[in-house]
């Protein structure tokens, strides 16, 4: 089958056709999403080589369950062994020996089919268009602020960075009753943050330590120093970019302050998929453009560029061509 | 009076008496104690010039309330305005225009007498010695812990750094009945540890994230990234070290296993006064010695000299000698 691999660069390649093992799922991919991690990926970060791709929904062509074949789909990304401390306590998506879909050790979905584990399958609801049922691994990283911050309606949260994750995070804090500003550079994303309810600002008019809430969503190093200023004495700072390398942090400021930081990665499939089939959340307006799978790279290019946001690939395109 | 000044150096000097104004009371300091802030002060921190100290069990000599009067009380640092909405949300230890004794802005308690708002007075049970109470404050600063963070008993956590702050953070975490180890060098501090029935071990013996919570206390930007190391994935790590400048950390480590990281300072004088009462934590196990107030600037240098723990200061043994 055909897929976009990365391995001293990245190429459409002919690669074997996956299959299923015991407790796995055979997925033909419908859609896949281009995510900033891919593109840290093309530079060096996690170490990863093979097919990329790690946002995806679905069509279940085999299982070891049969009521999932014919499922429209997503799946969570992180593939648990299920018998470790970690996993026993519910904590699957940090399960140390964990294989993660094109990220770490296991084949991604920007290809035709992909394996997954059958127990990270998520239905998605009929009325809910590929478009944006495509957006559920990202949206749920977004619903990870939910799950792990106690956050209360009306509080004032600020995100930091007008790219894909970071729109999605100030959706979400919106659509949770907090009064959400986005800090960005492009017109065309504060565009869409203003019709999602969320406030725009110029970095120049805020002031410091106003938020009880801020997240650093600007995958720069840069990003961290600007918004721990923005953090009020007993906030919180959360992480949601990944990047290579270390960053420099003022910690007297974090302890003077008694601030909190955050790390925070993959989120709750189930609240993601529930906001999607309300309606509370419209992610299909940050696509960008939906490419055949067979001009990935031309994709994954388009994506990397200044101020674009969402690229889709569609594998199916030449399916029958 | 005589006091013990940082200007350019520290110097023992004869100050003006302090005169308490509206809503203040005046002191007679018994015993204070030398804290690592003062020696950071003396090396640039915060930028403060003036009488030294924050740590101290006093007399009262006068206040708005005479009810006060005659009591023996220690006090708290953060002198806050009241009015603002820190003030209001009862987070008076961030009120932002707050002084801080010794600190920023207020006259320290390294003198004869010293002058603190009446609100920040806590009475001491009579049954607690001079050499306890003045433990009050960085005790305090030790039970912050319990209160930023929710911790369950059997947990296991790790200090790193066998200092002052490290072992009373150890003793308050082992009180609480969290399975509590320390690390540090020196094996004096690691008897003291062992005597309140708190686990030592080697650095090397110790495993990646093996921790639920992981308190820095070594003082040292590089004993940051070490801790991290310890934390395990959705674990704690507790920054209760200040120091100049800023310090490197992984945050691609801090996202991925989602880490919270808490800033730590001030704490809750109630608790500690309880378990002071109580007998539930000694510190007086950490005195290497008392000296004369008019000996401070020897006793800064040998609270400096590696190794060392707390040195008090009594400014009453040349009163009328």
């Amino acid at each position: 089958m055909r897929a976009l691999v990365f391995d001293t660069g990245t190429r459409l390649a002919e690669v074997d056709d996956p299959e299923p093992g015991p407790g796995e799922a055979l997925l033909r991919v419908r859609l896949a999403g281009i995510c900033n991690t891919d593109l840290e990926i093309t530079r060096g970060y996690m170490g990863y080589a093979g097919v990329l791709g790690h946002e995806l929904v679905a069509d279940v062509i085999a299982a070891e369950d049969d009521a999932w074949v014919g499922a429209r789909v997503c799946a969570e990304i992180n593939f648990a062994c299920g018998e470790c401390p970690n996993c026993e306590a519910g904590l699957e998506r940090h399960c140390p020996t964990r294989r993660v879909m094109g990220i770490l050790g296991a084949p991604g979905c920007f290809a035709e089919r992909v394996v997954v584990p059958q127990q990270n399958l998520h239905r998605v609801p009929n009325h809910v268009a590929d478009e944006a049922a495509v957006f559920t691994e990202p949206l749920a990283a977004a619903f990870e602020l939910v799950e792990q911050i106690e956050l209360n309606r009306g509080e004032r949260a600020l995100v930091v960075g007008d790219g894909k994750l970071g729109l999605l995070c100030a959706m979400v804090l919106e659509s949770e009753g907090l009064h959400t500003t986005l800090v960005g550079r492009h017109a065309r994303k504060r565009a869409i943050a203003e019709a999602a309810g969320i406030h725009v600002f110029e970095p120049a008019l805020l002031q410091e330590g106003d938020f009880d809430l801020v997240v650093e969503a600007t995958g720069q190093p840069s990003g961290l120093a600007w918004s721990l200023e923005r953090v009020r004495a007993r906030g919180v700072l959360a992480l949601k970019s990944t990047f290579h390398g270390e960053v420099k942090l003022d910690t007297a400021k974090l302890v003077i302050d008694e601030i909190q930081v955050v790390g925070s990665r993959c989120g709750p499939f189930d609240r993601a998929l529930a906001a999607l089939a309300a309606g509370a959340i419209d992610p299909t307006r940050l696509i960008d453009g939906v490419l055949p799978l067979s001009d990935g790279v031309q994709a994954m290019r388009l994506a990397a560029t200044r101020g674009s946001l969402k690229y889709l690939l569609d594998p199916r395109v030449e399916v029958g061509a």
